[in-house]
């Protein structure tokens, strides 16, 4: 189990709409619309993509580093450097 | 037409990419993956769309803009203004 | 002359407080305040260089590359081409 | 004390050369320098902002944060919650 689980439907909710709007982007290529609206749409699946992002990784804190980190040790030390770097990949991205 | 038009079936292609990795993100949470993963795919669905935006931006200046440019006129200032725009929602999302 | 240069004043003050904001971060460092505040500090000083960015990169297009542009040719291209790059190095960054 | 006390010499190493970068920036603007090459040195600004941001969080999480959920409570919900915060602020900037 993991810190998502309790939330699963949430998250595949928020997957879907962004798979159609992806969907939508390629339609709108399709369609010839207008280059800067094109942009437009792409950075509200940017953002989308971030607020799941976010999420997960505020859920994972609480749940899987939260539990290592009460446990001690050196999974305590493995987990945080793993959260480290994903928050780097998401920071960078 | 616009700056893409001649390389549609490129971005299309590259859409389509994206939309099987959303599909596939839906897929790691349906299956309880572990949370880091799936933030190292979502990593990847951003930078695939970033990769797009950067495209069609550079596009958008080559052709659009250029043409707007070479007529003058109040066309080509409020298409400059049109791609600041999109290029502050890019850099801030 | 560049696109920036009629609006050099502004420039330099808003460069001014950034360099007193990142002398603002030493000096939290060096008293010891809270991680979080600092790196609340850091956020705005970034949020302060990236709205200097954005705003030489529109100039940069209504000056620079308009009149680029407006001439054709080689230099043009060129000057779309670098564009784009500065435009991916600050999405980027 | 902080996560960050035991290193302090080294994000005042940092920090000092960041403020260089920035007076330097002045200066190119000053000197009416090419806006690409001033857009270039921005962007080395904010990624020595941001690897800063990025080790400081780093160690946020293993010293304050590991301490909290060690002790559980309250207070480390709080530290978690902070945390998050200060992520989302980081990612979005």
């Amino acid at each position: 189990m993991h810190g998502y689980t309790q939330d699963k439907d949430n998250y595949l909710k928020r997957l879907a709409r962004i798979e159609g709007q992806v969907r939508g982007l390629a339609r709108m290529i399709e369609e010839d619309k207008y280059c800067i609206d094109i942009l437009t749409q792409v950075s509200a699946v940017t953002k989308g993509l971030q607020a799941v992002s976010l999420r997960l990784l505020d859920e994972h804190l609480k749940h899987c580093v939260a539990e290592a980190l009460a446990e001690g040790g050196e999974n305590a030390d493995e987990k945080v450097r793993e959260a480290s770097e994903a928050i780097a990949r998401l920071v960078k991205s």
